[in-house]
């Protein structure tokens, strides 16, 4: 974890504090469900609630001087409520593991980190829409292998976008419910010492389903799909934030990342804005990805388990979901305040003096008589021609003038084959496909 | 691709004759409706269709001839069913791009292979179903950390394979969704030259959805998470093959990789029977694997598109799919055939002279009454004992003569201590929330 | 492997007639090894050798059908041997194990496939120098975070690329070494069943190191270490293609990929030159770095071997070398042939009217005495006015309009921090220490 | 990073206090420098050093202070070091970049972190080389594919080791190479501002190599090699743990991460002792090697740089040493302290009531002249029995009871053939190869 780039919501969820919270909860569960069962007093599950009602303060390092000395984690826990409640703690954690404990708090954190993650790529959706209906009509040039193609509108661009993290949406809720199951099955998942039923009862309470068949530890394809999703939404992250970039270049300039005008006015290189957020982006992006093999390398645990998992998850776990998060937010800002310039995009679009046309004069050629090959020749010699001037002279104004061509096309005719709207006639359809 | 690791019905997914006959289809389907949209005469579609009729071989040598002329495989192709459909064939392809036909032609490639895949997988489970049911009660250690723990059952493990490779059945439906779009929309995804209707159409007819927002390209994302998904399946192989390689060695032999008769006889060293099946399994869930980071770093393409994911997807297209194929099968003849050897099963649950009992004994005995103190010491020094005899004495009998010990239980209420039926109680309701 | 991406001189190495030529010598001079011990006859030796003298062809259909009997490749080739030199024959392989003659080839493939990538390296390592050379005063803007920064030449640009992959050159010398090993040592290692001056000799031979201590097979961190090398030398191509990719947009098309005149005459869009080789590049770099993990993977093979690191080497073996020798080859061409625009390079360098050096003329004040703020203040007032202009003012023609600064800065001393020679003055010194 | 994996002497080289201390030292010796070509006054450089000598305590607040109102980290640190330097301070960082600083810190931080790593590396190979001495002839059996094979001795498994952690060291020396380079060649690594002498006094005053050339950054391709390497290192621990994880299985236990006595007492459970350890090793393993390909996508930076490789770099600089030196530590440790029981592992051997010595008598019947089918035949009934006797019979008493058998070897003759010395007499050799 890296505190630069880590918002507090989902640092939180991986604090002690948050994980013994959560320990707490699946015992106390567990408590009530074996008292109900007649296994415990349901004195001893009334006294931990009656405590926790108190919302007692964790002593984190209370617990951890108690773990230096037991040498484990869930015994110190315990060891540390037992100092609080008194008497009654003494049946909690019966007949349970402390895996049951381990992997279904796992699973709360990944479901509470998920969530924020949701909502995370809710607020992008919204901006994203925003921003594409405010620039539903702006054209600008489509590019493919970074060449000028032909006319699209900056707003198809982040509707694309919009349809791919509405992906990524439900990429992650499937994730989500994969992840989010709980495990109370004894040593090694048979369920000898503990009834079924307690696992379902703390799965209802805590919002999980039950696993159906686990094995001490909750099988790892399910954690590896969870951050092989993770990797794959970094990656689409990667591709807005790449496509800002190359919009900021110097020579292409039609949009940039947001500066305030008092940063405006404090350089003497007014032309030196770097897209800094949307690099950081690509960066983040990479760790997210870096993080998917290892998670995949997790699934093949020895026999019932082994634990080489875990160290992964200490890692992963935080660090996957706190930089999803972050750069989630952050590319949320850059959208939301990106300054978008039309002009720009304009003067671009026009930049190979109507050279993007080219195509639609071709076709307008042919379905006028001329054949193929005259076509192609007509179209390239005057497309040549306004190559050569770097974009200073006009194709339209060429072929007006070339009466080969005019004996085929009228002036008009020709002037709505440079017609923008031609291209865009189908924004309506495309928009109503993606926001509906 | 690696013929040894490849079937044939996967591999010809892949073969040129396939991809072309998939151009095909989607070019007459595309021409079918601008027939029915006015843009093409009627008599375009049929003459297409009624060659199409004639069944006629797909001559791969005579296109790759004319793409080497016209060094475009599209056109090369285009050009071929021309010179046998004659002139209406000009009509096909009008106001569509190459892209518009490689990649729905991948989706539909794509769509097959995951068709197969799911083949597999149901395969896979049915028989891990009928193992797991044969073996159902069939007891044997479940080990931690490679260290003998509690019993299970032998058809647990296989009904916790069964649940896993469930989950990736789901998984893969939903990534077979994810990738079966289609896209016509020409040259930066506006349809500017081509009715949404006509993409409407071919998507009908080839099964597939209509991918809402193109760019020229379908986005990237959707075949990284279908790669992200192979990633997973691959690891919850190797899970499984794990397995077999550690019930193989030598000191275990719990179960075995099948050998015929015939196979048996032929060795002088009648134990050196490799896991090689599941060992070659291992290897070829890396490859699998390995394939995930490049399929997400295809996402982030240029602007509208650029064509570096291509390359990319000439090898993993056919390798991860291929190779999984492969894997799947493999997995399902070993466990279809697996020699499992309950006898040394039950030998290796026994080699420890009962200890894997011993925590029941502890717990019963502080029911009992006895202090969780002098429970743990009475406990300790009999399993010690037995510990030390490396297995030749037993907990049981050890117990059975321990004075302070049957003060507390008699050898009747002991012997129950050591009943497998207790750890295997819940078989049951495990196999019916797996197996319904 | 991807035929379009490949090369007849690698692949070669890879068909299995030039496996089956590297057994057969592994073979023969462990065989006159063990003549010389007096283990074998000579004249064993002696029979092979002049058999191989006569050239034979390698039958591969017919090794491949013993095998098909056998199941054994190493004994099918025996057979095959036996069956053309005769009785001699069985004296071949004596106390060797397959793995024996299995890694040590691996060993010469490997060897092979290094040596045509080392030449491919000086080829590229040729080319980028001449053009380095050619273009060393080739003035052309600096970017960083794709934004105008201050000026370099295009031949420093090549230059840095000559210094990456002369690294890479070093770095695959190292890599080579260490796959270079010839292990002839048994079943487990030990040479219970063969001297150790067997393997000396054909380590000798064949120009290998001995492998100081193997366990039947060479130990896999040595390939891991060499697949490792391979995907860094991907990725210093990909930055490479990656730098031509961008000077080949339309806004910037500084360089670009080689057209023929022919090809250039073709179009009816002369803009529409897309950078796809080196798009091609960037994803064929993507494969090879794939190929590392499962590499890295493959180290940990069980106890003294396991048999999972084969699988993932018949793929990668040849895809990683096939395909890296590909990009190379392809990436010398590009670079060879690249079509660089001087003019347009300097065009863009003064695109922002003079900008680039406002940080000259700044720090420039400041030395005549202006203090910090005022120089800012001065500087920057007239850069924003260069830069509203979008490059149409020219910053050298305002500062020697604005009284504030001429009354610190003459015309003449303006000038001459506008002067390109300024930030090439270095040159020189950065291309001795590149190139000596 | 995650404090249970990290050790206190890496993660100080990682620290603000670290960073901002080799800052000053690069400006510091680069105003030395300045000041000696006469672009500063030397007092500017005197006053900085006569500061820095009463080992001022460096105040990470105040900086972090300072920079969040300047958002620039270098220049906040200038800033304070201002503070305390007083008016010569102002010539500090003349002519130079925030890279220069930044990149060749980053080298140094690399570097210091490298030369930990090789002392972890060397207290690896003399703990390996110990007890590889004190085990050299303890007679272990060998396995290939987890099934018994042919005798080695457990020296013999740390032999190996030792040559690959010895390679690892090699190849350790060879990456702390690659990433020790100093570049202060100013805004697009021209020189244009500041004399390559300064970087090359700095250079050598920090232990750094000149950076040929450099583009603002000091090339990623370098770091990429480093961490690539690391990853290779982490694969052979996984190696060496996952064999000690085996070792420790309840079926072989032939050794044991250590236990303190007093552990020993501790469990009702005697058995459970889980190879934890080297589990956790395998699980830091997969990390180390996840941070690989981040770094390879680090390399292909845009033109002379953007500044995506820095958040990655946040990451993995200190995650990848700090993961990496703890876990050759934890290695060292469960190797220093293994358990080791030769005569479990004698045990072990004799399992299979001497099958594998079959191959050896196989051997000697047929050179003694019995025809190879026959040799098979016999030994084969014999092994057979064996093999259906769970070991409880013995290949060599059976032998010695088939009269066929000792028609052609007398029971002495085949008594040597059982013999442990054949298989071990070349140990010396191997170990001579090894340890020199």
């Amino acid at each position: 974890m890296v505190p630069r780039y880590s918002r507090p919501e989902m640092t939180a969820i991986w604090t002690p504090e948050n994980r013994f919270r959560i320990w707490f909860e699946i015992e106390a569960h567990a408590t009530d469900a074996l008292a109900e069962l007649g296994v415990v007093p349901k004195e001893a599950a009334q006294a931990l609630w009656a405590w926790w009602n108190t919302n007692p303060a964790i002593d984190v390092p209370a617990i951890d001087a108690i773990e230096a000395v037991t040498k484990h984690d869930v015994i110190a826990f315990l060891t540390w409520v037992a100092d609080h409640v008194g008497d009654q703690a003494r049946f909690m954690h019966q007949g349970m593991t402390s895996s049951d404990v381990l992997d279904t708090a796992l699973a709360v954190q990944l479901a509470q980190a998920s969530d924020i993650l949701l909502a995370d790529l809710d607020r992008l959706l919204e901006v994203l829409k925003a921003r594409a209906i405010e620039h539903k009509m702006t054209p600008t040039i489509g590019r493919s292998h970074g060449i000028h193609a032909e006319p699209v509108t900056f707003g198809l661009k982040l509707a694309q976008a919009y349809a791919e993290f509405d992906r990524c949406k439900t990429r992650l809720i499937a994730a989500r419910a994969d992840i989010a199951t709980c495990a109370i099955s004894g040593a090694v998942g048979t369920f000898a010492n503990i009834d079924p039923s307690v696992e379902e009862r703390v799965a209802a309470k805590l919002g999980l389903s039950v696993e159906p068949v686990s094995t001490q530890v909750i099988p790892r394809d399910r954690h590896a799909m969870f951050f092989a999703t993770l990797g794959v939404i970094a990656s689409s992250i990667e591709r807005l934030a790449t496509e800002v970039r190359h919009l900021q270049r110097t020579e292409v300039l039609e949009a940039e990342e947001y500066f305030s005008p008092g940063q405006k006015g404090s350089s003497a290189m007014p032309h030196k804005r770097n897209p800094v957020l949307t690099e950081n982006l690509t960066g983040l992006a990479r760790m997210v990805r870096g993080y998917v093999t290892p998670a995949l390398e997790n699934v093949a645990l020895w026999h019932e388990r082994d634990i080489s998992h875990s160290s992964v998850e200490r890692y992963i776990g935080p660090d996957a979901t706190i930089t999803l998060d972050f750069a989630l937010a952050r590319l949320t800002g850059v959208i939301d305040k990106l300054l978008v310039y039309p002009e720009r995009m304009d003067k671009n679009l026009n930049k190979m003096g109507g050279l993007v046309h080219s195509q639609r004069v071709l076709l307008a050629l042919t379905q006028a008589g001329v054949s193929r090959e005259d076509s192609y020749r007509l179209v390239q010699r005057n497309a040549m021609k306004v190559w050569e001037s770097d974009g200073q002279l006009s194709l339209l104004d060429l072929l007006k003038g070339d009466a080969e061509v005019t004996a085929a096309l009228s002036p008009q005719q020709l002037e709505e084959k440079f017609d923008l709207g031609y291209h865009l006639k189908h924004v309506d359809t495309i928009f109503a496909r993606v926001f509906g």
